[in-house]
């Protein structure tokens, strides 16, 4: 139960994997081997119904809408008013997600799941349907509850990029998983209602639209080209930085020039490598060290933590060649000023036309004074 | 000055033309001849700079970005704390928008436009460049700032139409405009600061991403079945009316089957109109009653004001015929209930799919329940 998932010169990452009593998977995982001091919790009983998630095609944009009704029937269990399920609870607690013991993130399936592994048939619709297959995990990023990503060392993220690659791995040899989609959702300004650091993976069925979209003028310009459209972008930022907010010979970290959000932020290793699952030692560390840098400067650009959209692009996992992926994170901030939010309204979701009111230029040069220690 | 903009058997629109003393167009519009009681003010002097926005592409995505700097810097003047921009101001007030005078709609130049009439030539970029060429007006939907449309009466409503229409012929035949969006953003939940009931038209140097997306689909319906997508949707619809909330022989109002939206409602004319300005009386009329049953049954529902992106789609202005085009209002509630945002995060805006947890023909029967008076 207790193996290394990644053990290499330099690294190395070990994993527990258990059920709770409602039947989840849950995967501990530690730099040091994992240890259990308790039982594994479930804050409830399974559900009554399994999920039955579907999808319908949308005929006027040509793209799957995801339906999952028993994620509106849920029942909200009462609780202590500072209960938090994403804490590890012992005997005698309230049972929460986690257990007691030696771990640094936790991964476990989804209550509620948008996509499930087994969903069976859709309900008749007017338009066509597919079960909505797939897989929803939730990404504990660490014990502490006030412990955001931009606390943490450049060893604990790499925990985490090792933790995202090994799930990258698991989730894409699924059956039926085409693309896995690590992502944190942060702040209220997001809609999070758990406050304790964590992220989601998602495992589609398919390549979702817009990896869809991106992918493919990435393989146009990688088939043109011979090299990636990111390497050809990074060529230029590096010979003329000012939109750079960190770069290593391993990863950098900038405002694109075609930044959408006011401080939208991009991180990746500069040698292509397509899935977090391929990241040597070296390069892990390059992009964790870029990651603390990025969030640390836009924590302490307004000393408030900023509320974002964390998105891992990779490879698809449909067991075919990606020479033009490129590995990368997008992080897009929701505010535009220390306590203004950046709303999507009628030009970017009635058009798909993001107007943004600072041009990147600025913002990074903002972002470049703010000085954090990344380590 | 004063015109018969609109003038057929059964509806006349008046509209008189005025420019504000920073230079700003203001036309407002009436069933009775427009008549001014006093100056047309502007709430301030016209900004220093003129506006300069830009578009860049966007590589990845293969989109313009919009990069309007100077809406960032704009300046609020200090002002009574009740006062309204968008109420009419007289003599001795602080000058607002909007003259006294009889109208029923007032439509003008935004103060801080997204897109501009000459924007000047874009600063040097990493990516290609464009001037972002085009027009931005606000439309005040009437003279009471506690009057929504909800509250209006199909007659009301059947102006606004028209005057949509009389906008989208004028903005479409600028040099430059390719497509006129009109759209409402409604409620502090959609971002929106001024509670003035008032939409928003945009004209496009080109046919924005998603419509041009959904024209693509409209068009490859069109030539295969001779009809438009949405009049085979609408005989389904006709035909199992599960989702409809408003049929007549003119005009529908429905809850699709594909709704990204878990509230989402659908409005058109029955037959294939191509644009806002192409209604005749009859179809004009039983919009409004599509329109006014579906924003009363939305206020309705809980009993609160229901935040929304209302947004018009319609045919580009481009010149050329546009069989496969047929106009339809889209209402996507941003709640998914009376309490509870529906956010937009990692999966719908990192991956393209949308979730909703309630699926269309359980909220249609709700919409179907609230009793609306539609006059």
């Amino acid at each position: 139960m207790n193996a290394l998932v990644v053990d290499s010169a330099g690294f190395a990452l070990h994993a527990l994997e258990a059920h709770k009593p409602d039947g989840r998977a849950i995967t501990l995982y530690g730099r040091e081997p994992v240890e259990l001091q308790g039982p594994v919790p479930s804050p409830g009983p399974a559900p009554s119904e399994p999920p039955a998630p579907h999808l319908r095609w949308h005929p006027f944009r040509g793209e799957w809408v995801l339906y999952a009704a028993h994620r509106q029937e849920r029942t909200f269990e009462p609780r202590p008013g500072a209960w938090n399920p994403l804490a590890p609870s012992g005997p005698g607690d309230a049972p929460t997600e986690l257990p007691l013991g030696v771990y640094d993130v936790a991964v476990f399936d989804n209550r509620f799941p948008a996509l499930a592994a087994a969903p069976g048939s859709p309900p008749p619709a007017a338009v066509p349907t597919l079960p909505a297959m797939g897989h929803c995990e939730v990404v504990v990023f660490g014990q502490r509850p006030d412990a955001p990503l931009s606390s943490q060392s450049v060893a604990q993220l790499e925990v985490l990029l090792a933790v995202w690659g090994h799930r990258t791995r698991l989730l894409g040899t699924r059956p039926g998983v085409e693309y896995v989609l690590p992502f944190e959702n942060r702040g209220v300004e997001m809609g999070v209602t758990l406050h304790h650091p964590h992220g989601q993976i998602y495992a589609y069925p398919f390549v979702p639209p817009l990896p869809a979209a991106m992918l493919a003028r990435e393989r146009e310009h990688y088939y043109r080209r011979g090299r990636t459209l990111l390497e050809s972008v990074l060529e230029d930022e590096r010979r003329r930085p000012e939109r750079v907010l960190y770069a290593s010979d391993e990863a950098i970290c900038f405002v694109p020039a075609w930044a959408r959000y006011p401080y939208e932020v991009w991180i990746a290793p500069t040698r292509p490598y397509a899935t977090l699952d391929a990241l040597d030692d070296e390069s892990r560390r390059a992009l964790a060290t870029a990651l603390a840098t990025a969030l640390r400067k836009l924590d302490r650009l307004w000393n408030r933590p900023c509320p974002y959209l964390m998105v891992w692009y990779q490879a698809p996992m449909d067991g075919r060649p990606h020479p033009e992926s490129h590995l990368r994170a997008e992080i897009w901030p929701v505010l535009r000023a220390a306590d203004r939010v950046k709303y999507l309204a009628g030009t970017e979701l009635g058009a798909g036309l993001f107007t943004n009111d600072l041009v990147p230029e600025r913002t990074a040069r903002e972002l470049q004074q703010v000085e954090v220690d990344a380590r």
